[in-house]
């Protein structure tokens, strides 16, 4: 029996979408007003799902303590009142879309997770937009 | 890496569900209060998920404008403000129920969606109803 | 010491926003697509909010219990699942915008809360509009 | 085609986290703040999903009354107002975590749904805890 | 000009509706399931809001990260994961109703906020009941 | 009768709060994280409300199609997706606290609303965290 534990979780970012190597004519054609060299920001809100076996001595898949600390750590401490393009060394050289920003927490946080459980991360960049990713 | 995007709408609209077939007092058993012949509404809140590699060039799944877009110009514009049996072309032989109406929204979307990427259209009646197509 | 209470509530319902001694032209200006004579609908989420002193026996103001009793049997047998137009005899003669609804809820509720208690009504029309009316 | 239908429901209850033949400090240890021997409690939120063809007739892949009343009868009046731990029968000698309260839920409700339909119940401990069991 | 800031916070309890110089059949036709003996809980969301004016050097009416850490320590740490009659010293002779608990936040409160600022409370026993108070 | 009609709208920017004229140091005692050079953002979510009497021809105390055109026009194309600090000139010397973002916002639409009218704004800078200015 596979239970899937679920931890919400949020951090408020800049951001700015864009390529270095495209001209910025390229660039707001793609991006358009995400593109504002001055940035702009987000309240990210993050849900982390772990699927696994129930522990038949605790009842627990996961301790939501343990859970919400790893996401503290790896997460929010790492992106939260930060500027993404300039302060997080993953988006270096990688554009900060919603979609490329999941991966990056699935990453971080997977290598922190039992390998017998399966990990699933949604990220709202708006309220009315969101991504998830599951590592398939 | 196959991520989902997900993007809210919403429209208004009036039905009814009733099988024009049937009698009244069939259609009183099966459908209750919802066979009112003068109509009921609802706000109808919608989410349209997108699942598809991320493009290495922008870091799109797919451009959440467009899909916004595509939203708006096939469903917001179709149904907002209507009433769903009568104005609707897709309703006129059919049970506007939530299920039908997701299947409708999903098959009005697909053609529109690239082959490669996976559709799902979840759309809530109520805060407390809602149902969840994903063309399987 | 006054503390209010608040209890949340829902009803749907079908309407058209338009005067019967206006042009359908006159009506289209003013009420854009409002006015379709097939009706549109809402999920209508209401908040009633009663203040008063807290009585020293109970440690209530007002059962919450009596409360939502009190709202459904005025308010959502009476407007749910119905067409506010067709349907329910305070609208037979009078436009039923938000502003006209949350009075006639505040009215046909005012008459069973105790006179030295305050009462204000929230209505949402919709999750992004909304109407409030505290009887002044 | 198979359609997800979806129905919010909730309750009120307390609970305390422990195991009787743990020593206390072993039940802190593990258990924390969840282990209070006076209890503490929740509104759970719960969502039931029910996935199925839909019937030509109806349109429904299930009637959402039914799908209500089945989760009041089985749901609501077990658990609502109630202590898990004292007065709830299957959490006697079973520790009321989330996902093993999700699971009984979950084996309830599954007793009452037609066998070629599938279950999914997902059960918020907190708005910022949950968990989902689908049987598998 | 004067601004509201407000904060939001939460912390989970189990309490029960009862006075113990009632009889057990008076509690029961008063407060119903909320005077089971074993007691039943809740997530209790609080709302508190510091109206005053802007002050010119920081732009802030009062730090948020003040104000939340006040509500940490005078509120949460009190009633998180406790029993409120049996653990909170201010309930062991006053019925934990809503009502009743507001205006012992409220006061627990006004005593760290400067005289020159209005303090308001809401606090929700349930998404669906909520209480306010602004001292008056 | 005067009924409150409220309306929200959003906008997503970045931003930083310090003071040009204070050193580095104690722009990081004040604001802290919020401090970051590179700057941070937000989803910004906002409530207006207009206060007034119900035209007895509409039955509108003021269209909401009219007032979501003066937020778009007078607030989210001026703030939306801009970095408050550097692209909005009324910040160019004023600290973008929330608190000062919502009087701004007053502002700039109570020159648009009738004078017979009130108004009232709530700006959501988080989920948790929000302020409210009514221009008293």
């Amino acid at each position: 029996m596979r239970v899937t534990v679920s931890r919400k979780a949020h951090f408020n970012a800049a951001h700015r979408l864009y390529r270095k190597d495209w001209s910025n004519e390229q660039n707001d054609t793609i991006f358009g007003k995400c593109n504002n060299a001055n940035f702009h920001g987000h309240n990210y809100e993050l849900t982390v799902s772990v699927t696994g076996g129930i522990d038949p001595e605790t009842g627990y898949v996961i301790d939501t303590k343990i859970l919400s600390d790893l996401i503290k750590v790896h997460i929010e401490d790492a992106f939260d009142h930060k500027n993404l393009n300039l302060d997080v060394p993953e988006f270096a050289e990688l554009n900060p879309t919603a979609e490329n920003i999941v991966v990056v927490i699935w990453q971080k946080l997977r290598a922190h997770i039992h390998a017998d459980k399966d990990l699933e991360v949604t990220l709202y960049e708006t309220p009315r937009n969101f991504v998830t990713f599951k590592g398939e």
